[in-house]
């Protein structure tokens, strides 16, 4: 999603030349190009698909099916992880505890179909300014405390350092998250103001905002995780320019935090 | 702030007009007209000034001087609470816990002068979305930790629904706060997307959003506030309007949450 103006083919090629092992991929991209095309176009790079983004929006009608769908797309691209962004309150509604206690239903009804096809599901926290039309589980310590009813192999967290950075209470559920094995994602993306209109493409260069990076690694590692890290930028500057550019300095600046 | 193109004298007419019996004054048109003028014109009009907005902004250089300067006009409108919007991260800082730290220190250099003028100071967390830019305390946990460190009756917390509405540890914090006595502010706004570029000016008028206002009024009574309840909406579209007209709508939606 970083570098969404570079076609799968050309995504794929650019990773394999800068030396980037493997890529989390979106759903819309993937089934414009043909699950099955896409899943060979990266395997046969010798990419790893690092994650599936995203199952979730349980609060819309329709949910079941859709997330059987993505449960499916992620089996057939080969990732053992789909993020989940659970949706927001449902039309007209104003409860929120209400809202929670049905993703949570979902989630419950979802995960056997899951672990049937050996993908796991991430629960993934939204930044608070999303609980009412796109996430209704705004910290860790919510989404843990729906990954907590499931097997940790089967159920477990996104942490996105864009959506957590501000909540103190957040090291410590990210230690008792990787204590019990439920980091199964980790994403960076920085915090930069003004936020644009909509608040949804204001995800900032690594480097270029409030967050402290480094410390939100050291914390994810101190607390046993060793999988991937991903960059999860939207953010309209960034997909306004060239896509190779974009992606180099995504890198470059990686590796500088 | 709701109806800030109406000028202070106007204000204070159709409030006596429309039979509210108080308002919440900010500290700009009130220097702007003069606030021993301003003091004598509420003062003569009969209506009660529920609070000072604001002080604050202690990460700034230049703080203390602001700060007994806002509890001196507050004391000089005749107000006892004085509301603090705490200010975000120190420029170029990432180090979100020491501007908390900073903060707090800040707030305890400053409340002996606040209790020798007999103004309370009343901690307002802000949204989390405002985290780096206006205000560090992003939670009613937060501010109540900062506040606990002091007497009740000087130091204390706002409870405004439109920054603590998504945050499902806020109900019970709502209840701590006001069984010592530190609620010294209580403020309706609602959240209503999509956010507008910046997300300062957002909030929606009572009713039109996704919070359970009525849900929240309860809660701070059942915590036992018996205080004014203030409406504070920052909306562009709002501020476009007739301001009579807006504040006689405002009215109207506070009456039907």
């Amino acid at each position: 999603m970083t570098v969404k103006q570079l076609p799968l083919p050309e995504l794929v090629a650019h990773c394999v030349r800068l030396g980037i092992p493997g890529i989390g991929l979106w759903r819309e991209p993937v089934r414009a190009y043909g699950t099955e095309d896409a899943a060979a176009l990266v395997r046969d790079a010798g990419l790893a698909v690092t994650t599936l983004c995203r199952g979730g929006f349980f609060t819309t009608d329709g949910w079941e099916e859709d997330n059987r769908a993505a449960i499916d797309e992620a089996a057939a691209l080969g990732t053992d992880t789909l993020v989940l962004v659970s949706g927001g309150l449902p039309e007209g509604s104003r409860d929120l505890p209400g809202a929670r206690a049905r993703i949570a239903d979902a989630i419950g009804a979802l995960a056997p179909y899951a672990e049937e096809r050996g993908v796991r599901l991430a629960i993934e926290p939204l930044h608070p300014m999303f609980a009412s039309d796109r996430c209704a589980v705004s910290t860790l310590d919510q989404a843990l405390e729906i990954a907590e009813r499931f097997p940790a192999e089967r159920v477990g967290v996104t942490v996105d350092t864009y959506h957590l950075w501000w909540d103190d209470r957040a090291p410590a559920a990210v230690a008792r998250a990787g204590a019990a094995g439920r980091i199964h994602s980790f994403q960076l993306a920085d915090w930069t103001t003004p936020l644009p209109a909509g608040v949804l493409h204001g995800r900032g260069q690594l480097g270029t905002g409030a967050i402290d990076l480094p410390g939100w690694a050291a914390l994810v590692e101190r607390a046993g995780y060793t999988g991937p890290v991903e960059v999860e930028l939207f953010n309209d500057g960034l997909w306004a320019r060239d896509g190779a550019e974009v992606l180099e300095e995504t890198l470059e600046a990686f590796l500088a935090v």
